[in-house]
């Protein structure tokens, strides 16, 4: 692993310099580091920035100047290709929602000041909802008191449950782990011809999408998840535990995807319902997911043999099976948040608009940030078959594109390369 | 993916044939199938074997007459090749340990029967310690009647727990998703700078080979896990508080790896001592793993934010990343069990002997079976460090030329290309 000393910025330059910013928030996934580099490449590409630099844990690292000079920690392609294939966020993330700035402004003045100290007149923001939350807030702030700078966000989530956007990056890649990992423990499963029960949790609170890529295994012929429960739909036990039966009756050791936020008609969480009263010896309670929680539900009303799985980090860090599909779009969305920036849109983000499936067309767009921030898109109801049980073939085909191709990641001493940028 | 129909075999031939049969048992491992594509090869290589018969789900399809012929279901050099990247046990498993003959020879007189009735010379056992003592004993029992048989073993288990052999297939590939998949996540904790404890679950009751494979992210330079604790070594809870709460001090975020198997002084389950009071809303005992025990420990004890991962099937079932030495010596130690059955050698098992680490070098012998059957090799305590909670250079050393190389998997749809049997 490379490892690149973190260089402390001073104030370069004079008044007349125009300095780009970005930062990367909220969850990481395979992918968002793809977009960062793709924000380098739009800077170079271009006369109008003279410095580029990389706010440390997201606008926590701004608040605190907490800076890194871009063109010094990844001078050549190799490193920036590294990156494009290292995980997680190189900047470092946080989970910080910005407050209302009419309520108190001292954090927006502070932000501000810190871009003119540096001259920073672009500020590109690489994440998810909150993160465009504070795109929308900051644009606006700027805008209301004249402050000539350019907000420009980047979308970024595993969940993709970002509105205006056909997809996010970071999703197709752990669309691609999902589906990978499901058929082959449709296959480790099959060897034995015991009843049993397997139980995939997979990531997702109110968006069902990741849960969906349980289905893709299909489109070589395989079965994938046997059951698949998204979130958006109310789920309930009676019928799951009716589901199952069906199903080990006809094909003896199935495989069920369940999203962690599957929650009743009442919108209590699976999870709580049934380990709500599981103290441990401490006394202290359990805290079960969906899967485990539906595990001791199998156990508890068919008696058959049943397990439980937690795709967990994994599904979002899982660089090794990023989809290339992912990698590629990733990095255009930085180039044209970069490229919107550099033509003076402010308020806005990077999306994704799909013009086919076959052959898979897409165009980059902009869109406004505050038809982005605080909203949610869901799996549609249409995409999820009547019983509740399933995905339809529209969402098969709708994701099947974003997993496509495989990524030219370097191997060093049997494990994926990386680079830490501090 | 290739589906192919299941022949029911009928007895060819006259009395003067000899066939060969070969089986999977255990654990399905990434590996268990390059070694069926190596007896295949090894078979294909000799004139002295008419037909090669795979039973269904080991012993069990032995007794049952369950055959498959696997010069049909396995014609081509690309199903073959499909097939070394296929995980699980293409041919199905059991967990059935065979009694001892002296007490019970019905189950012994029906294996001699049924090969005799498909003129079967030569039976191949893939498979681990349970395996190898269906091996030993029908061997011995073959030997004691006079039954002209020749009974070979072929090693497999991700647990690397067999013994005189150096390792054994299925371990480098699960060594290697398991050492990404640590680098990757070590990614993705650093991305927050808050304290906090992540504790990865890694597979192994009594050998902690595979949860020693958390280190090898270090030979380039990571730390891999920060703390490792191997089943070998009595766990203490006091003192992995307190290298806990020392890591934390230095370094906000940490990842600790567990063996599924690590138990206290008095040999109990980590696990079951924490979370033996535990019941459900039914009333029903919760069954937690070492990972999530700890966990719950921590969130006692230390109250920082703590997550707990086990990796559950995906460690033995990523094919995706499997290792391509681990795929050869698989296949190699198919042929050298046949080559061996073909020389007449019986009651062996195909092995691995290390000439050197570097240049990584090995020869394929056999060894004698009755000596690995019921014989567990665990990691030295001198490759465990003093304190309990790391493993030795020597021991990284070890492991690391077994997880070199990336197999040529090809992909279809974006999804790993499988192949079934049956």
């Amino acid at each position: 692993m490379e490892e690149l000393v973190l260089k402390v910025i001073s104030q370069k330059g004079g008044n007349n310099m125009n300095n780009l910013l970005v930062a990367q928030s909220g969850g990481p996934t395979v992918a968002i580091n793809a977009s960062l580099v793709g924000v380098l490449q739009g800077v170079r590409a271009s006369s109008k920035v003279d410095n580029v630099y990389g706010a440390k844990n997201g606008i926590d690292g701004v608040l605190k100047e907490n800076f890194i000079d871009l063109n010094e920690v990844l001078r050549n392609t190799e490193a920036m290709d590294t990156l494009c294939y290292t995980p997680s966020s190189a900047l470092g993330t946080c989970r910080h929602k910005m407050g209302d700035w009419r309520k108190d402004e001292v954090p927006y003045k502070k932000i501000i000041d810190v871009f003119y100290k540096y001259n920073i007149k672009y500020f590109i923001y690489i994440g998810g909802n909150d993160s465009m939350d504070t795109v929308d807030k900051l644009s606006e702030y700027c805008k209301v008191n004249d402050h000539d700078f350019i907000i420009m966000g980047a979308p970024k989530t595993v969940d993709n449950d970002l509105n205006l956007t056909d997809h996010s990056p970071g999703f197709g890649s752990a669309a691609k782990y999902i589906a990978t990992s499901i058929s082959e423990l449709e296959r480790d499963i099959a060897a034995y011809d015991v009843p049993a029960v397997t139980i995939v949790e997979i990531m997702g609170r109110n968006a069902g999408w990741l849960t969906a890529a349980a289905s893709l295994a299909r489109v070589n012929g395989s079965a994938g998840a046997d059951l698949i429960y998204l979130c958006e739909k109310a789920f309930d036990n009676a019928r799951f535990i009716k589901d199952v039966k069906d199903k080990i009756a006809k094909k003896s050791s199935i495989l069920v995807a369940v999203s962690e936020g599957v929650k009743d008609s009442q919108g209590n969480y699976v999870s709580d319902q049934i380990s709500s009263g599981a103290v441990d010896n401490f006394g202290h309670k359990y805290i079960a997911g969906a899967a485990r929680a539906l595990e001791q539900l199998v156990r508890n009303e068919i008696g058959c043999k049943v397990r439980s799985i937690e795709l967990n980090l994994m599904q979002r860090s899982a660089a090794h099976i990023a989809s290339e599909t992912d990698i590629i779009e990733s990095c255009m969305l930085g180039q044209k948040a970069v490229n919107c920036a550099l033509d003076g849109e402010t308020g806005r983000m990077a999306a994704i608009k799909r013009l086919s499936d076959m052959p898979y067309r897409v165009e980059f767009i902009s869109v406004p940030v505050d038809q982005v921030a605080n909203h949610e898109k869901i799996v549609p109801m249409e995409w999820i078959t009547p019983e509740g049980n399933d995905v339809t073939e529209e969402l098969v085909a709708y994701m099947k594109p974003l997993i496509q191709g495989e990524t030219n990641i370097k191997y060093e001493n049997g494990i994926p390369k990386q680079i830490k940028l501090y």
